[in-house]
């Protein structure tokens, strides 16, 4: 059997009984029912997942994937393909958005190379996990082969396996970081959703009106050409996806088997997620959607997952950053199931009880 | 001069250069312009307050404010008035939501008592602000007297001129306790955005549909009876208002005199945050909704006062509990703003500037 497959078996049903027991604190606790929204909600499910009331998250990480794509040959972003390579040394500098935010969550980022267009040297402290130097350009042939789609996957897999294996992992944050990546992602929520590519394509780094056109004609031509099996997640990965995404896909998977909650960031990381979701739809019970993103597409991939974005906050960067602003969130949400006093153990009426 | 006048005419304007400092900064940074959406608004306003493009917040305060209020004798909240009291109390002994939630953004939870219809203990370690043993029934009179209505802003004001005597304030997030408090705050918004109260009443606690239009036929028949003049703040807060209402007023008054940020919570909060902004709409530049309540009115009290939330997780809490979880987003902001490179402090080629 496959990794992917193992994998995907491996993923364990989350704790129904422990779900209860948090849903019935929150209920007893001494404020209105419900008052708490989604905090109440991701606090009982963070309990389910870790078969605790008291569900602490020391040990953070953001993962951002990095890999290129060929596809920026159709003129589809602003910035140089170059840009990939220079902010994975970036990230490693510390002086990029994602390990500002991620200092602040107190969450450590880690790269994982899934394929971008540069040889990083061996002994740079990143997961080497390349496919390959970029995707082909999907105008004009799939992105990559079905093979390659599915150890994208399995590397994103083993990233996780491989942190696993060194030290506690109590939440995993996906993150991004590839030139062009926003047009694989809008194809791929284009593909399982359906919606005309009209509605789904968003200016990326800040495209202009004539450049979101052409951006969305690119998309448009590509799928009709390739025709991805939307009943085939794969399929859709190898046609118009790109390596991190697929990466992105298998950390999802990954964290799932092993038991660990996920943060989902934006658009990009949203398209792995969903790539994920549609192979092992098990894998949702461990996701949470950190933000929701400017890019048009994003919404429609949540809905499709069926997750609400816990943030709102007009960002659209990636790496990570909406992830680990919305640790903070969930970090919070255990605060709350854990340490907010019951009825009973404080001496105030309720109203609910008493009616 | 009265204490009122004369703090609403200490409001500073803010500081303009660092305000364009940090917008330059924030543009300039290795990343597409505007990707961090609205921790970059809120960053380069929070510079152009403390004069700093490395802004800390590291003494952060939730103001409590407890009121009692006469309106319940109609019927319009689910729960018994000496559940105010009652909170009080929690809030001391350090179990109640605004506890959890202050500790984990590192805030620290003050309670005064505007209002509250309980004899307090004088060593009980809030801030003793008595007005009056609660409002009147405002269905069948004016809530307070005009004479009341001021003392409790300027009770407001002298709160924080208390605190700010005793150690250093870099942040300010108001709260609340008082059952009954959301009919005077739908009946606030209500006068001023004269939208039918039909469409700005909602369930509080938890009110069924009976007792939901019971709610809304009391206020809109107190509001008929007492015709609140909207262009006279102080004429609105004495008629429907309540005294903890007037003491978040006098307290976002009086921390934009001393230049400090506020973070406003959610619907009776953001009612006394707009009678402040009413009377003195200079303590706007302070402001900083902390997110969107479930309540229905408190989107019409944000759009009066054009600020946007941070955040929308369906609460609807009050105590202080959205502003305590806003102030990680906004300390975030001041770590996006001192901390992530330039393009000239890293090697990056700009698409922007080269384009």
């Amino acid at each position: 059997m496959s990794l992917l497959s193992e994998t995907i078996q491996k993923i364990p049903a989350i704790d129904q009984t422990f779900y209860e027991k948090a849903l019935d604190r929150l209920a007893n606790q001494a404020r209105p029912a419900g008052s708490l929204g989604m905090l109440e909600d991701a606090s009982a499910r963070l309990a389910a997942i870790k078969k605790t009331l008291d569900v602490r998250l020391p040990n953070k990480y953001i993962l951002t994937c990095a890999g290129d794509h060929g596809i920026v040959a159709e003129g589809v972003s602003l910035f140089p393909q170059e840009v990939t390579a220079q902010m994975v040394y970036n990230f490693l500098d510390g002086g990029a958005s994602i390990n500002v935010l991620a200092k602040h969550a107190g969450a450590r980022v880690m790269v994982a190379d899934f394929g971008v267009n540069y040889e990083f040297e061996p002994e740079l402290p990143i997961f080497h996990k390349k496919i390959r130097k970029g995707t082909n350009n999907f105008f004009k042939e799939p992105a990559m082969s079905r093979e390659d789609a599915i150890a994208a996957i399995e590397a994103g897999i083993e990233t996780v396996n491989e942190i696993c294996d060194r030290s506690p992992v109590d939440m995993i944050g996906t993150g991004d970081m590839g030139i062009g990546n926003t047009s694989p992602s809008t194809a791929i929520i284009a593909v399982f959703s359906k919606i005309p590519i009209q509605h789904l394509t968003d200016r990326g780094t800040g495209l202009d009106d004539n450049g979101l056109s052409h951006k969305a004609a690119v998309i448009d031509a590509a799928i009709k050409r390739h025709a991805p099996d939307a009943d085939d997640p794969i399929d859709v990965l190898s046609k118009v996806g790109g390596y991190e995404i697929g990466g992105i896909a298998g950390i999802v998977i990954g964290a799932a088997a092993k038991g660990i909650p996920v943060l989902s960031d934006g658009l990009i990381s949203t398209a792995g997620t969903l790539i994920a979701t549609e192979l092992a739809p098990t894998a949702r019970d461990y996701l949470f959607a950190a933000h929701q993103s400017v890019e048009i597409g994003h919404q429609y991939m949540l809905s499709r997952i069926n997750i609400q974005p816990l943030l709102n906050l007009n960002m659209r960067l990636g790496e990570g950053t909406g992830a680990a602003l919305a640790m903070e969130i969930l970090d919070a949400a255990t605060r709350v199931l854990a340490e907010i006093k019951t009825f009973d153990e404080v001496s105030i009426k309720n109203a609910h009880k008493e009616s």
